[in-house]
C-alpha cells in the first residue's frame, strides 16, 4: 500500500504535476508513510523464508489461525509456540497444514519453497530429561530455517560421557544450543570446550532457589567462559533461530 | 448525615443557643466529623460523572451486587473490573442493568446522564493480540468518561506499519494509552512519534524473565522518550481513566 | 543530509533521468534512508521549543559542552541534569551562557525564541524537605517549556495543612507533579482531592525498606485514586515535562 | 516429665544420697534437662488462656484433630488457621467442639475457662471488601483472648467517611489492627488519626507490582506515621494477637 | 488561620449576616479549609509533648535548624536523627539548646514541660555490639516521651545468659524493643520468654545474604512467636516510639 | 567403552604397532575421549553404593523407569524424589521392585548389596508438622546410604522441649539435618546446642514474607552459629546424602 | 553465678532447709536462671578450644579488644574478621598479642593450648586471584581449630590442570571449603570429583548480575552434585569452620 | 607436565615393562591427570591467538603482572579490564609492553603473532554517550582478535539517523554488538533493522528503577527481536569476543 502511494507520487513527479521540492515536502509533513520499518520486516521474510514465530499463550485459536494461514501467504514458514494439544487441535481443525509436536507443544509450518541450507550443524545440547521440551523447540526453529541439527540429550552430571563420545558432533558445530535449568553450568562446560558460538538457555527447571529459572540463567549470564551469550529463559524458540542465522553465514 | 449535625450546630448558632467560639472549640473536639475527604469524594461523583470501578477479584457476587447499584444510585458510571463470567452473570442476576465484556471480563453501566464529551480523541495502542484485553478494558474506560475511542490493535515488530497507517488517528488524539507486555517498547516507540501525553500500561504478558511485567514496567519507566508516564501492571482501568482525564481538560 | 539526497533523486525523477519505478526501487532496496524517526525528531525540537535533556552523569564535561551547544543552535532549549558543581563549572566555561542551579544540580539555557505559554498552572507538590531537589528539577523542566509554575512544598505528615492552605492554587491547576519518597503516599492522597492528572515522581529519599525509592514507586503504582501515572525514581525532568506537556495541551 | 525427674533428684539431695555438689554436676552434664524453653511455654498456655495457632496449610486432618485436642486439653484456647472448608470438615467429625468459620478459613474452640476481660476495645479496620477475611481473622483471635473488639470495614478512598463516622469507636480503642492490601496506605493514615499503636497487616489483595502483598508491607514499613508496626502479609493472627496482647496490659 | 477563618464565619451567623445554610454551603464548597488532619497533628503535639522526628539525611543545617526550633517552640520534644557529627554541629550552632549524642547520630531536646510518665519500663534489648547505635536511638526516643528505659545489650548466641541475669528487667518492662542483624532471631527468642508486646527493630548488620537487614526483617515478620510486630530496618525511633506508646497506655 | 579402546590403543603400544609419542599424539588429539569425569563418576557409584537421584518433576514415567532400571542395574541404589502417587504407580508398574513413600513422594530401591554402615547416627530434626515430608526425603536418602537414622519431629516453639527430651538421641549424633520453613531459626538453635555439623534445610512452608522458602533461606545463611551450612529450599535430599556422607567417614 | 545459686540452693535442700518440692517451684519460678544456653556455650569453648570470632565491622577498637582479651582469657582462639589495617593496628596496641594477616583482614589468637589435631586435611580450592582473601579467612580459621590446611588456588576455567596436578592432596582431604564468585560453578566440578564433603563459600567477586555474590549463591544451591552445601557470600569463617569442624570428627 | 607422565608411562608400555591392562588400571585409578580439560584449554590458546581475559578488578598490580606476561609467553593476546589509572601503570611498570586505554580502562598486547583476519566486520553500536566505555572494550577485544569494527555512537532516540546514515557499514557486518543502558531497546530495534546475529550488551547507565543494568538486561532478553542474544551487564569483553567468534566462522 506504501508502495502504491509512493508510486503515485513519484509518478506525478515524473509528469511534472508535482515539483521535486513539493513532494520533499510532503514526505516531510507526512513521516509515518515511508518509515521504513514494516518494509524491512517484509522482505526479510520474503528473501529469508524464515520462521515467523506466534507467541501462542493468552490468543484463542480463533486469533492464532489467520495470523498463522497470513504468514504462510507470504511465504514464511510458520512456528506457533506454547501451544496445550487442546487449543493445537483447534487450530488444526481451522488450518490443517500445521502439524502438531506434542513433546515442545508447537504448530508448525514449513515455508512454501525449501530454504536455504546452513554451512555446518547446528548441535542443541540439553541437561536434563525436563528441558527436552525447551531443546526441542530450538531444534525446529533451526530446522525450519534450514539447518541440520543433531542434538544430545541429557549431558548432566551423571551423563557427561554423551558430550565425550559425541566428538565428531561437536567438530562440525556451526553453532550450539545449549539448553540447562538448576544451576545451569553446561554452557559454560560446553563453552569450555569448543570453539564455536554458543548460545545458552535457561530453563525453569529446577525448584526452591532455582527460581523459576532465574539461577542458570544468572549462572549462564556470569559464565566465566567466553564465547556465550544467553536468551530468555525457556526460549528455545531464540536460541535456535540465533543459532539457524549463524549457521546460515558466510 | 455530617451535614445535619453541621448544619444543627449552625443553626444553634444563628439562634444564640451556641456561641461563635463554642462551635469552633465543638469542631476543635470532633475534628473527624468535619474531615472533608469523604464530601470532597460525593461531590467529584456527582459533579463528573466519571467511573468508579470496583475490583473483582476476590468479591463475592453478594458483595459486587449493592455496591455496583449504590455508585449507579449516585450517579456514577459503574465500572467492575477482573469478574470471571460466571461471577459476572451472577452478580447480572440481582442487577440485571448491567452488561458483561467477556474479551476483559468488566462488568459495566453508563452513568443515567450522558458524560460530558472529551475535547479529542483518546487513542488506544496495544502491542501483541494477547494484551488486547487490557487495552479493551483502558477502552471501555475512557468510553465511560464520555470519551471518543480508537484503537489501533497489534502493533508489534512485524506490525509497526499499523501504526503508521494510521497517521490521520494519531494526530487528532488527546492523549494515548499505550499497551504492551515482554520488553514492553512500543510506549517509547510511540511516545517518540507523538507530541501528545503517552500513558504506558505494561501488561503481564510473556514469560520466564518477563517476571509477570515487571520487565515491560521496567523498560517503559526507563524510557529516554519523555511525556510519558505508567501505571501498574495489566492496570487498562487506570490507563484508561488518566488518558480520560486528560481527553477533559480544557 | 537524506534531504539533500531525496531532493537530488525526485530531480531526477522531475527530469525524466530516473523512472518513477526506479526510484521506488531505489527506496525499497534503500529502507534506511527514509526512515522519517530522526526528521520527526528534529520537527519535534523545532516546533515546539520543547527542552531537550542531557543527562549529565557518566559524561564528561568535554562530552557536555558540544552537545548542549548544538542542541542550542538547533533552537531547543537546553537541560543538562545530574551535573556535581565541578563540572557543571568546567562546562560553563566552554559554553557560559548555561546557568546553573546547585539545588537540583542542573544547567539550563532557554530556547532563543520565548516557549508558548501554558493553559493553566503547573503545580508542584514536593512531601519532604529531602524531596525539594527533584521537586526543583521538574519546575526547572516545566518552566523551560513556558509553563507557569507554583510550588507547595514539605506537605509530609506534619504539613498537609500547607496543602489545605493552598486552595486556590490547586484548583488553577491544569496538572501536578507530587514527589514524595519513603511510603509515597502523598500522590494518592493529592490524586484524591483534585480533578486534574497527578505525575507522581517517587524519590529515592528513605532508608531500608525504602530500598533505594522502590516503596515509594510501588505505592504509587498500587494506588486506588485514579487520575495517577508514576514515572522513574528521582526522575523530575521526567515529571516536569509530562505535566508541561499537558500544560500545553488545549 | 522434667518435673519428674528434677523432683525425683532434688528428693535425693533432701535424703541424703546425692551431695548437692553431686547434683550440681548432675545438671552441668545434662544441660537440655533444664532448659526452661519449654516450661515457660506451658506456664503461658495454663496462665494466659490465650490462643495456641496452628497454622492448617500443609497438614493433614489426621494430624490437627489431636494436636487440637491436645491444646484443648491443656486449658488453651484453640485457633487453626487457613483451613479450607473440606479440610475443616474432616477434623471436625473427629474433633466436634471446633467451629468453623467460613469467611476467614478458621476453626475455632474457646478456652475452657472464660478468659480474662480486656482494657478496652480493639479496634479492626479494613480497606477493602477483598481484605475482610484477613480482618476476621484478626478479629476472631482477639476475641478468643478475652478482648471486646469492633469492626470497621471497607475503609478504602471512597469509604473515609466510614473512619470518620466511627469517631466513638476510634475513642475508646486500645490498640488498632488496621489490614489493608494494594498501597497499603490506610495504615498511615489511622496512625496519623489515633493515639493507640496500630498494628498493619498488609494483604496480598492486589495485582502487578502488587506483588502479593510486597507494596502493601513496604508501604507500612516506610510510613512516616509513629506508633505504627507491621506483621506478616496476611497474618490476620499476628494482628490480632498483638493487639489482644496490647489491650491486656494494665 | 484555619482556626481564625472559621470563627469569623460562625460570628457572622451568629449575628445573622449569614444564614446557616449559607454556612453549610460555605463549608461544602471549600472542603479544604475545614479538613482536620493538619488540627489532629497539631493537637497531638501539644497534648503528648510526645517527639517530633526529623529525618537529617539529605537535610542542610540551614533547614534543621528552624524546623527544629518551630517544633520546639510548639511544645514538642525534638529528635533529630541520622546527623553526622559535623553536620548537627553547624545545627548546634544554629540552636545551641540541642544535645547531640553521637553513639547514634541524633540531636535532642526535651519538651518545655515534662512529660507524663509511663507505666513501667521499656526495655530494649540489642543482638550484637554493632547493633548498638538503633538501640540507643530506640532509647532517646522512649526517654523523650517519658518513659523509664532499661537496656540489656550483646545479647547474641555468646550472650544469652545476659537476659537470662536481666529477669527481674524483664518482669517490670511494659514493652520491649529488640534490635538485630543478620538473621534476626533474637526477637523471636525475646517474644518466647515474656508476656508483653515485642516491637522488632531490625538493622542492616550482616554482610552479603544479609542484603542490608533484609535477611533480619523477613526472619522476624516470618516468626512464630506471637505478639511480636516490626519497623523498618535501622528504624530506632519507630521501635522506641512504639514502645513508649505502649508504655503509657492505662 | 572409553575402556575397551584405550586398551585397545594401549596393546598396540605394547605390541609396537603404535609409538608413544602417536599415541600420545592420539590422546592429545581426542581429549574428549579419555577426560575422566565420566569414569570418575562410573566408580563412584560402584564403589560407594550411593544412592543416585533421579529428580521426578518434568520427567514420564516412560522416562523415568529405564533411568532407575539402568542405576540399577549398575549396582546403585535408587531414589526418584517429587513423584505425585499417581505417577509413581506408573512407574512401578514398569519396574515393580521401587517402593513408594507416599509422605515424602518418593521412590525407592535399595542397592543390591547392602551398603557399609555409618559411624553414628544421622538425627533429623525438623521445625514443624509441614516441615515432615522434607525430613522424610532426608531420612530416605540416608538410610539408602546405610546410615543409622533418627527422627525428632515438630520441634517448633511449641515443641523445643522434644528436643530437650532427646539429649540421648543428640550425643550419639555424627551430623545433623534440621529443616525448617519460615523464619527458619531452628537449625541455629540446634548448631547452637551441639558440636556436630548441622545441615540446614528451609522449607517453603509458610505465607506472605515467606517467600516459597526465601526467608527460611536467609536466616540460615545468616546465622551465628558456626557449624551450619545450607542447602536448596526443600532439598531433604541434599540434606540427608550430606549428612550420609559425613557419617561415613573415618 | 548461676553455678553458685544453685549450689547454694542445693545445699538448703541437702540441709533440710528447703523442702524438694520447694526447690522445685523455686526452679519453675525462675526459669531463666536454670536456662542451659550460656553454659552449654561456655563449655564448648572450654573444651573444644574452637575459634570465637569477632565480627570486627561496624565495632570500634575500643569494644573490639575488651572482647577479645576476654575470649582469650576463656581459653579460646580468637578471630576478629573484617579488620581495615588501621582499625587492626588500634586493636592490636590494646592487645598485643594478636596477630594481623593483611591479605584477609583478620587478627587471631591461638587458643593458650594447641587444640587436638584433625583426622585428614581440609583442602582449600578457590576459584581466582580476587577469591583468596576468603579462602585465606577459611584456611585461618581452620587452622585455629588444628586443622592441617592446604590450599590450591586459581582454579578457574584456564586452571582447572591446578586441580588436576592435585590428585594427592585431594585424596587425603577430610572436606573441602570451595570458594567462588562470578557463576560460582567450581563447587559442583569439585563436588563431582571428590566423595568428602564440599563447603561452598560464594564470593562478591563479580559485576552487573553477579549481584554481589547471589548469581554464585545461587549457582551452588542448584547444583546437581550431592554432597555440597553452602555458607553465607564472602563467609570465609563459616566454611573454614564447617570443614575444620568435619575434620576433628571420628 | 601431564604429558610428560603419559609418555614416560607410554614409553613403559612400548619396552614392556608395563602391561596394557597395567596401564588402563593405572589409568583408571588416576582420573585426573588425563582429564582433558587443561589440555583443551591449553590448545585454544594456541591455535586461536585468541585474547584471554584478566579481570582486573579485586587484584594487585602484583598479581596482574605475572598472569599477563605468562599468557603472552604462551603467545595469547593479553586484555586486562577494569584497571583504574593507577593500577594500570604500575602494571605497566612491571610490563611495560601493556597499552593502556583510559576509555575503558582497559590494559592491552597483541598476540605476538598477527591473528587471523575475520570474514567481515564487527560493527558496535552505543545508545548514549555514557555507554561508550562499555562499547570502547567490546571494539578492543574484536580487534585483539583480529576482527575489523566499526562503531557508530550515541544512537539514542535522538540520534538513530546515525544508525541509518550508516548503512553501508550495517551492511557489510558479520555481527553486531548493542551497547544500552536504561530500558535497553535498542538491540531490538538494530535486531529488527538488520539479518547478522546482534549481541546485546547491557549496561549500568540509567538511575532509579534502571537497577544498575536490570532494566536494560530485562529488556534485551525479553525482545520479540529474534537473532538477539544478551551478555552480562557491562561485559563489553563478552560481546566484543562473541562478536569475533562469530567474524571469524566460515
Amino acid at each position: 500500500m506504501n508502495v502504491d502511494k509512493l508510486l503515485a507520487m513519484l509518478e506525478q513527479v515524473a509528469s511534472g504535476s508535482l515539483e521535486p521540492r513539493q513532494a520533499l515536502q510532503h514526505l516531510k509533513n507526512f513521516p509515518y508513510e515511508d518509515l521504513g520499518f514494516a518494509r524491512v520486516d517484509h522482505h526479510r521474510v520474503l528473501r529469508r523464508g524464515f520462521p515467523e514465530v506466534i507467541y501462542g499463550q493468552g490468543k484463542t485459536p480463533e486469533q492464532i489461525g489467520p495470523i498463522a494461514r497470513a504468514l504462510h501467504e507470504q511465504g514464511a514458514a510458520v512456528l506457533v509456540t506454547r501451544m496445550e494439544a487442546d487449543k493445537a487441535q483447534a487450530v488444526q481443525e481451522q488450518f490443517p497444514g500445521l502439524a502438531y509436536h506434542a513433546d515442545c507443544r508447537c504448530l508448525t509450518l514449513p515455508s512454501p519453497e525449501p530454504p536455504k541450507a546452513g554451512t555446518g550443524v547446528v548441535v542443541i545440547i540439553s541437561a536434563g530429561t525436563s528441558d527436552q521440551p525447551v531443546a526441542r523447540e530450538a531444534a525446529i526453529t533451526a530446522e525450519l530455517m534450514g539447518s541440520q541439527v543433531e542434538m544430545i540429550l541429557d549431558v548432566g552430571v551423571s551423563g557427561l560421557h554423551r558430550l565425550l563420545d559425541s566428538r565428531e558432533t561437536l567438530e562440525k558445530a556451526s553453532a550450539f544450543v545449549v539448553v540447562a535449568g538448576m544451576e545451569g553450568a553446561l554452557p559454560s562446560v560446553v563453552a569450555g570446550l569448543v570453539e564455536r558460538p554458543v548460545v545458552a538457555v535457561p530453563t525453569s527447571v529446577g525448584y526452591g532457589t532455582a527460581f523459576g529459572g532465574l539461577a542458570a540463567l544468572l549462572g549462564m549470564l556470569n559464565s566465566c567462559a567466553p564465547g556465550l551469550s544467553v536468551v530468555n529463559i525457556d526460549n528455545g524458540f531464540g536460541g535456535g533461530y540465533l543459532a539457524g542465522l549463524i549457521d546460515h553465514l558466510g
